[in-house]
């Protein structure tokens, strides 16, 4: 088969990064039979610089004729110091959200045996945590209207909001994740308090009924934000709104002890983006020692989600624990840091296998 | 001297541990020679069955008419399952609230030695830490309008408000702590998406100069999330808004292993309000198992900030500290279960201490 792939490497790192991501998706090419054409997009600090916009039309364009995005990482340390700077580069991401209709963010969390000395919790406690934090990317405060100041300055406002319909959405793609999976779901809410979350349940609870063998429960944010600590492995899948899940799939990583290792989906109405969730790291750029397993497990989930091709998802995340088992790493995660890997070592072993 | 508190027991096991606090300062009152007039209000489940509101307006008077309050907990699983209830008791949380005018919320956070193996985290990351979280309490989306339905009701809204002087009135808070403390402060928002937390940003900026002694950086919320797990030990004071205060309050209390332990103090305009950070755990109430310490520690808060009595909270700890060493606790913590205390015997060990 053919496939169109848009590739936006983005800032610091994420250039080295999802070059090691191609070079997998060129080896499962090769290996399966398929044709993928990869298609490049500036985005972020670098495409501010170039047209001064981080999320510019032709990389739009490039996305909505691309059957799935690999996106690399936004940021540059020289626009967060820059209380002037008019476009930051977060912005691109915000822009690209909107546009392409990400309505769905799915950050899988798990750990992995060799790196569980990391985490920071104690062993016995999160080993073998395994759930998915589903977050609504495209409504709540973070596009509501109206937002912005009073006349004299004094007072400034945001807006939180959600239709059925957006909530339906995703409350849908839950239950089918769930599905897929150990079939519960934990919605966290602040119900308590707010109208939007209210309708959150109403409209979950409206849809229990269509999904009798997936078992659903509420939790509030506050007791969510503790139980992701205390017990990580009682969740299968977790959803929830915008800056709620912006909060939780953070905390939910960390525990994990695998931050640099995690990939994202952001699922979309015209098309799916998939990133690692490490962040462009600037002091790490060009310097050949980024993890790239994060990118390479993002593309993972791009070959399962975006194009429909579980079997080669799996050869992928295969080579990745093939790796960790034969010490091929970077750095930052290598047993003996002598014999560490460089970046695009680690891409060449990985499509080698 | 002569004080008036008073005491607000609540729910479920708030009577039994507000008993106990009752004891203690009792016990102090008597060895510092000050008189302490308690004077009850109902709240809570308890107030709804009895006059059909959880903040009575008899309840306010008293609060209004005392140097302090003393409280204990609030909420009843009976409200909890009831979708149709139209009063619930966190309703009376809210209204003391807004109506005590309670701006700022304070949760000092740290780890006793003998319960640090009760911590989620590695002993080593969070052994020690000890920082306070101070959240605004009576503004942001938990109060903001409008919040509600659309007409067809399809659409849920809520709005998240502050003002310049709201915002003023707590970093002002803020800056005075940190000089008590380690005079580092660090402000939590999500000005990268947030009106209202530009705001928050630009206020504390604009204060800085006044506290040229304390040290203020700025950290976003989902980044905080992650650091609070990370590198717990780094902070000293955070600031944030209800919200987040909300979600990061209650992750920071989880991390200490001795969230039965904790207090709170909510600093209002007409009075202050202290109570342990507990909640009602109804399954314990009328056993007398319940752990007394987060109440006495509150009582200590009481003492130090309601009343400016430094010395006699210092008494109050100190008794605390050496129940802990003599292991004169409760089941939940005690090292040899089978000698422990019940409540009441804690309380009374405590006041004869
Ligand atoms: C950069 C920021 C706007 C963004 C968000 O809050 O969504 C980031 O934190 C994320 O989670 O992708
Ligand atoms: C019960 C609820 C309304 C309350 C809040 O969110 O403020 C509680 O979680 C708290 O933190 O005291």
């Amino acid at each position: 088969m053919k496939f169109t792939i848009a590739k936006l490497p983005g800032d610091g790192i994420g250039p080295e990064v999802v070059a090691q991501a191609v070079k997998v998706l060129e080896a499962i090419g090769k290996k399966y039979g398929h044709e993928f054409d990869f298609t490049f997009g500036i985005t972020g600090a670098h495409a501010i610089d170039e047209v001064g916009e981080p999320y510019p039309e032709s990389t739009h364009q490039i996305c909505m004729d691309a059957d799935a995005v690999l996106f690399g990482a936004i940021g540059d340390p020289k626009y967060d110091n820059d209380p002037k700077a008019k476009v930051r580069p977060e912005q691109g991401l915000l822009a690209m959200r909107k546009k392409l209709g990400l309505y769905a963010n799915i950050r899988p969390i798990n750990t992995f045996p060799s790196l569980i000395h990391k985490s920071p919790l104690r062993p016995d406690l999160v080993e073998g945590a395994d759930f998915v934090v589903i977050r609504e990317l495209t409504g709540g405060i973070y596009f509501g209207e109206p937002r912005g100041r009073s006349e004299n300055g004094e007072k400034a406002y945001d807006t939180c909001v959600y239709t059925k319909e957006e909530v339906t959405r995703i409350t849908k793609l839950g239950f089918e994740y769930a599905r897929l999976r150990n079939k519960r779901m934990t919605v966290v809410d602040k119900a308590n308090v707010l109208a939007t979350s209210r309708l959150w349940r109403e409209t979950v609870q409206g849809m229990v009924a269509d999904y009798p063998d997936v078992e659903v429960d509420y939790m509030f944010v506050d007791n969510a934000a503790m139980q992701i600590i205390q017990w990580p492995k009682k969740f299968d899948v977790m959803l929830t709104e915008n800056m709620f899940g912006d909060i939780l799939s953070d905390e939910a990583s960390v525990i994990t002890g695998s931050l640099g290792l995690l990939p994202s989906a952001s699922v979309g109405i015209h098309t799916s983006v998939f990133e690692p969730i490490h962040g462009s790291y600037p002091q790490a750029a060009g310097k050949d020692i980024a993890n790239p397993i994060g990118t390479v497990l993002s593309a993972a989930l791009l070959l399962e989600l975006g194009l429909k091709l579980p079997a080669e998802a799996k050869a992928v995340r295969d080579a990745v624990d093939a790796s960790l088992a034969a010490d091929a790493v970077t750095e930052d995660i290598a047993t003996d840091k002598a014999k560490a890997f460089k970046t695009s070592a680690v891409g060449d072993w990985l499509a080698e296998y």
